[in-house]
């Protein structure tokens, strides 16, 4: 597989739907990055991803990662590519200044994000998980840790972890039995000894850096039973000498890197704690609250894995559908006459496949940049409190649907890679096999499709009474009053209507049987995701209309986005019939076989 | 992954739905099979399956086979349990007496073979090509082949191949160039030397059988272009000495095992033929026609690999779900107070999947022995030629409908069997990913799902003005009409009127563009599987009323029955709201955006 970063559809989200310029003035005042410097980050970034990272990616999934003793080597190659990474500075892209960082907007970690994750997941991993360690540390830790670990951290020689799942709990944090003991050798109050062993802990061992920095749920000896008795820790590989460097090995351990069915080249690890030294982050018994800065930030960050998947996959179809020939065309070019078979590229079902990969994969990165865009503005020290509220809300209510929504499209875009290849696409040096493996996990891990259904349905909506939903349904509104005469905004306007009549439905079902909303939590997220994407698609058609200019090369950009925006309202936005039909359909089609009749 | 062959589910279809022992006296009279040999087949082949080869399934996954100069090694064991299954006279069960077989109705050998797939895809699809092979000799060959060849074919001491795919040429056979000139050194106006490039030939060289019988769509020298030039040769590994053992290597060899997706324990082979001495079967330049008693055969083969893998799935998702505990339910049991969490299966998401995964299970088993029963009867000596016809045109619409639609959707169950397993779903060697994999080339082999629409729609119902639809529509309205007040009923003929007014639609929108049928394809394949499957849900669903009885144990296996019934048309029916809106959005939206702009 190939990769090749879509720099024209970046420019488009990032210039012409968002005017990324007027944002970073917005947030940043003097210090935005303008349009140049913007570019110049992209273009480079591109290019380290497109020639180091994905080489890699097929290496990484054919070698995997192997425990040796206590250490875990990584794939060949990635190693280096981790040093070059770090000695071109993107680790420290958007960190504070004051701990060594760039200073850059959020959002420029997330974009160039998306080219490290689209040519290597498995990879991506390793920097990736850092990022949220980052994120909590600076919003939950005191000085003394800020300062101890933040430096290293944002430079990329330190990474991070996120350590949350135990053998007999995943979904369910409060189940969390890893236990922690104030450490009376210590002088420090927050100096904890940490015990137990965590599950699935994504580049918990590693050899692409010298410390490893672990943040992890666990229960302080006599707090209270379920999530409200966890605290969160900093849990490090190494301890951290007198002069900030590196100290004496800590007691955690790596006890087995798992076999899975993809992502090869990250290493999931069996972390064991035995008694290992931990700091305290947050309050004592507001872990998990501290922690969902991390949960959140990772579950955009699964947004970004699936809309990777979905980008790879298409550009890779795309370019094999104009080259295999098979089949005559239904109408065939007269240049085609001397041909057997056309390129499969002109036959209706390989277009749909293709058509409904192109239409979520700019969809996707519209909805991404979108979310990306409220971090920056809820960090922004130039907005108010109200402007920075709405932001939150956006990014509340989005977070769950662009994690549950573009990860389970990436299961169908990838089936689609494998499907336009025909019987090479189950050929693995093809490479479209590995792109759905690797894709499978997203709908999993950061919380499966239902828990994010359940966190909008229950955690936001319902809790705020709607209210959460304001924001994001002002904005569609605006659009579609702005809009007045354009079919897409009227086809939006009815499905606005129709997902919040869902949503009462759900609201009110969910009054007289509390199974209602884990019933509708997939579809009611599928649902949203299929509203989202149409008011981003809707835009894009209302600017590629007003920029088709005459001049050919651009027009024919902009064409595409009129015809996409058309394809996905005329053939995947019906989806949403099924779906309103199957919530409706209710908790009782689900819960009336008894358990021991299955 | 563990398999339980569903005794007692097989014995409702078997019995309650399809009254076998009526249906086997119709097609065989006096040698007719009872209720008594056929329960003794089906639960000693049960045994075998469940003890012998699904033990062997993670094995193959894990091992798979590996090239060794020009033999391929099978994954540990596979050799053993093959010569136990030769042993216990398992090949011969189906075949004609005349050449050794045991004289059994075709329908045991599938419902047997669903076993054998379930426990072991991978290891079945050895025996699996044997049948083909052997189907296509009987009704293709002379006799001279036939006496050479069925009787150790039948008997399990040689296997066979099929041979179609060529490196520039899957769903386009006429592009076929494999090509076969008359070998003048044979007195035999058949024998022909054989030269070309096989692909992703399944079980092309393996060390189960002492011989491999390769049946090989060639062209002979000087033949037409196209499909219209193609003929079918036999091409076994060794000749056939004078005394009817193994003579002469034959020129042909394996080249390479492809690495792919799954399906590892079954050995994938590109073959060579460098002018290998072949059999011309059938009549010169019709071999794709001959050909085509291998493909409908092996489709229907492919209805079960699909059938199968949502059935193993299910199984373990449903044990999984019963006993892991996580988060509360929200309607909790009396003896549950106790416990921190409850088992996932009172989670209504989690039952959202398991319900699809019963409902496709179960549908497809009626559907896939339905299919079965028309073979029967179409080889029956016992029927009239009207019987007979009937039978052939239930099975020429079925086949593209079972092998489509069961293959989709065993991509949609086997996911969910991982999603039920959370992240313990992506481990190896919790099975479950492996069932997905293993089942990912079901859409595509034997005829990508487009191409089955193509086949139905197409070569079927346009081609006989929907003629060929009337037997299973006769039957449908019949059912529809002797159950006039039945709501599942009431449903199925909307559905029905839906499906005949869809079929006109793409009839008439293909008049004025030849690409809608292509375009609808797909989606009428799966709307035509929902329709199709709700005919047999909603039988099942009367068969339940009427025999409940009080029993306990009979009572909440009928009760689940029509309980799953009313999940199929409530929760899964819906579906076809959207194919339909999605056909009849027609190819335009597809087919607008020009190559060159993608």
């Amino acid at each position: 597989m190939s990769y090749k970063a879509p720099l024209r559809d970046i420019a488009f989200v990032l210039h012409e739907l968002f005017d990324i310029e007027s944002h970073y003035r917005n947030i940043l005042g003097n210090n935005a990055p303008d349009k140049d410097l913007v570019s110049a980050i992209i273009e480079e970034c591109a290019r380290f991803c497109e020639e180091q990272l994905a080489p890699l990616n097929a290496v990484g999934d054919r070698e995997g990662c192997r425990l040796e003793g206590e250490s875990v080597v990584t794939p060949s190659g990635f190693k280096q590519a981790y040093q070059n990474y770090k000695d071109n500075g993107w680790p420290a892209l958007s960190g504070p200044i004051e701990f060594g960082g760039q200073g850059l907007p959020d959002s420029l970690r997330y974009i160039t994000t998306e080219m490290t994750i689209s040519a290597n997941h498995a990879w991506s991993n390793y920097p990736g998980l850092t990022g949220g360690a980052i994120t909590t540390l600076l919003r939950h830790g005191d000085s003394r840790r800020k300062a101890q670990f933040l430096p290293k951290m944002i430079s990329g020689d330190w990474s991070g972890t996120m350590c949350l799942t135990e053998p007999q709990c995943g979904s369910d944090l409060g189940l969390i039995r890893t236990s922690a003991i104030h450490d009376d050798e210590s002088d420090d109050s927050r100096c904890y000894l940490i015990t137990g062993a965590k599950l699935f802990i994504s580049s918990g061992e590693h050899d692409l850096t010298e410390n490893i920095v672990h943040i992890v749920l666990a229960r302080i000896a006599g707090a209270p039973k379920g999530t409200k008795g966890l605290s969160l820790f900093l849990v490090p590989k190494y301890l951290v000498d007198e002069n900030g460097g590196i100290g004496r090995r800590n007691r955690l351990s790596c006890g087995a890197v798992e076999s899975k069915m993809g992502l090869h080249g990250n290493a999931t690890c069996a972390m064991n704690f035995d008694g290992a030294v931990g700091y305290l982050i947050g309050d004592a018994n507001s872990g998990l609250q501290a922690m969902f800065s991390y949960i959140n930030e990772s579950r955009l960050g699964v947004a970004l894995h699936g809309h990777c998947h979905t980008e790879v996959s298409y550009q890779n179809a795309r370019e094999y559908a104009k080259q295999r020939l098979q089949m005559k065309a239904a109408h065939r070019t007269d240049s085609a006459s001397a041909r057997d078979a056309d390129p499969i590229i002109q036959h209706p079902d390989v277009r749909r496949m293709l058509m409904t990969q192109k239409a979520f994969a700019e969809g996707g990165r519209m909805l991404n940049y979108f979310c990306t865009l409220q971090i920056d503005k809820s960090q922004s020290q130039h907005l108010d409190e109200t402007a920075k509220e709405e932001a939150e809300k956006l990014l509340a209510v989005l977070t769950p649907i662009a994690k549950g929504f573009l990860s389970e499209v990436s299961l169908e875009t990838t089936n689609y890679g494998i499907q336009v290849f025909g019987g090479h696409g189950y050929i693995a040096d093809n490479g479209q096999e590995q792109e759905f493996r690797d894709a499978r996990i997203t709908t999993i891990y950061e919380g499966t499709t239902a828990i994010q259904g359940l966190d909008l349905l229950g955690r936001k909506i319902f809790s705020t009474n709607g209210a959460i939903l304001q924001p994001l349904q002002r904005r569609i509104g605006q659009f579609i009053a702005a809009n007045a005469n354009n079919n897409y905004a009227e086809m939006l306007e009815e499905h606005v209507r129709e997902w919040n009549a869902l949503t009462r439905w759900i609201g009110a079902a969910s009054a007289r049987d509390a199974d209602e909303v884990n019933a509708a939590a997939v579809e009611y997220i599928l649902y949203s995701g299929y509203v989202v994407l149409a008011y981003f698609w809707a835009q894009a058609a209302v600017i590629a209309d007003r920029q088709l200019t005459g001049v050919a090369d651009d027009d024919a950009f902009y064409r595409a986005k009129k015809i996409t925006c058309d394809f996905y309202f005329r053939r995947l936005m019906p989806r949403t019939l099924t779906l309103a039909a199957a919530i409706k359909s209710g908790a009782s089609a689900l819960m009336v076989l008894s358990e021991s009749d299955f």
